[in-house]
């Protein structure tokens, strides 16, 4: 296994560590509850917003915790949904006068731990409402889900809901508001190459050398189909094909286009994949108004894209370009 | 090859649209010259900084082209120096009547670049001044390197100029400022894979599945010495012993601590490797000030990283907290 581990059970921990210790003035670890918390969270002015996953998603979602972001993330192990109490205590500690937000990506594990969760901590008293995230277009049930993935489109469901409860907006209003981004928003992805689960320690699947994962989950899960290795324009044409026409965007849209590496992509392959997306949408006289290249939603190691269109108002701009603060940042 | 690439003779000038493509108001491509440059430089105000490498160490340095940073970027092909006349062109094109100051990674290659084309431009009456970044305590002479070798620390060296150089600072001041920030600056990095170039379509050299490289260059070049595969605390405990020893840092330095993945690196890994770092210097009576992680110079798709120090006082601080704008961002 060619990773930085030491002794795989304590992967998730060491790299929790690892961010609090980056971020003194701004983040808080709590071990307990493998919980990253804003450091000033929470303020009975604001919704808590809370996000718990599988870790080898980085940096979604425990290095986009902070101001305008998200209040918390408590993540489980590597691919696994965290236990049902790190969220019932996770979202005690977060309790506001003005409620908990759960985002919550549609994963049966983390749909589970959330739904208790959530029940033991409303039998406490705390107010919680949920967003489900659900953007990916390649599968309609899948290994792990009921219904549609979610998967890097949750980004733009953290920022637009990040940015309103900055603001002061209410529970209910930040529940429309991510329902609403969630509506509008498509992704799908595609595999290079399989990823390798430290506690594994080997490939969590086969994948040949002259193959690719068309529509693959971020665990690695099964997409549409298997295929010969593509060019580069020959993928990037069916990923904006298959999300452009799910919505459907049309002529005149305005949309933000995210290329997301899935971990082992090297960046400048994604800068590449951007340049023919972008044409693409040009050529079908969709209007790319907002760019994300980089890493938002990874799969461990995984070396891969996917291609998220998100349908953009002036109102979701305006929450998009409006500041935000994450461990996730290069100055 | 299990990449995202078309023709390979395009990945440099694809990726170079994509660039700008996603950044229409900030940046600007000139196919002919393989160049990105601010779309407000040059300015008379201030002296224009340029910086040409080889491609492959992405985002360094096409993506760190803005404001506060560089003003330009010409990069030759994959691993290779950027033309004569590439130089001489970019240099013309960004005179500004404060002058241009030419960045340069000490790599023979480069440096014959630079230095000719800098003698035609200085010809044609352009006024030039030069800083040679190598931060690379691995090895005295290298592959393609007399003396050592300018990598990711080159990132502390144009921030630094660039945030001075906003602030209407002079050529010969931005000289003697970026030479002060390069000599108290230390790199080492290693290799747990090795990495992959599109016009070769294989591994660039072999390196054993229990094996890897310490001390590795960014373009894949020998380090000290090749070894069984070790521990996450192993290879960062002695990445962090040669660099701090090299100075040597001190008890009660404030210094900047980066970890930098070479490009198939998770962000997961990296911050686990700062957690360990951060401790260790910690241990040593070293204060670690500003923390980077996550990419910022690569070596393709190498699974690997590097941690860099930096010896930090307030006037330096001020510049590396000064506000910049470049293409690799999240937001």
């Amino acid at each position: 296994m060619k990773k930085f581990v030491n002794d795989p059970k304590e992967f998730v921990p060491e790299m929790l560590q690892g961010i609090a210790a980056a971020n003194p003035d701004t983040l808080k670890y709590v071990p307990e509850y493998n919980l990253i918390m804003r450091a000033d969270a929470p303020s009975d002015d604001k919704v808590s917003i809370v996000q718990g996953s599988g870790s080898g998603h980085e940096p979604a979602h425990v290095m986009i915790v902070g101001k305008g972001m998200l209040d918390a993330a408590c993540p489980g192990d590597v691919f696994a949904a965290p236990p049902m109490d790190y969220v019932l205590e996770t979202t005690k500690l977060l309790n506001s006068a003005k409620g908990v937000l759960h985002l919550i990506n549609n994963y049966s594990g983390d749909r589970m731990a959330f739904d208790m969760g959530r029940e033991m901590a409303e039998a406490e008293g705390v107010t919680i409402g949920t967003i489900l995230v659900d953007d990916d277009v390649a599968v309609k049930d899948s290994t792990y889900t009921v219904g549609r993935r979610g998967v890097a489109g949750n980004f733009f469901v953290i920022k637009s809901v990040g940015a309103a409860s900055e603001h002061g907006a209410d529970l209910d209003d930040l529940v429309k508001l991510g329902e609403r981004v969630n509506s509008v928003t498509r992704t799908m992805g595609m595999a290079l190459t399989s990823c390798t689960p430290p506690a594994k320690g080997s490939p969590l699947f086969e994948l040949g050398d002259d193959e690719m994962e068309m529509g693959v989950g971020i665990h690695g899960e099964p997409g549409r189909r298997r295929e010969k290795l593509a060019s580069a324009n020959e993928i990037v044409d069916e990923l904006v094909e298959a999300t452009a026409s799910d919505l459907p965007f049309q002529k005149g849209d305005d949309v933000a286009l995210m290329i997301n590496g899935l971990g082992g992509t090297p960046i400048s392959e994604l800068y590449l994949l951007y340049g023919r997306a972008y044409d693409q949408l040009k050529g079908r006289g969709i209007n790319v108004r907002k760019s994300y290249v980089g890493e938002y939603c990874t799969s461990l190691d995984m070396a891969g894209c996917s291609v998220t269109l998100v349908k953009l108002d002036d109102d979701l701009v305006s929450l998009l370009d409006a500041p935000a603060e994450v461990a996730n940042r290069i100055f």
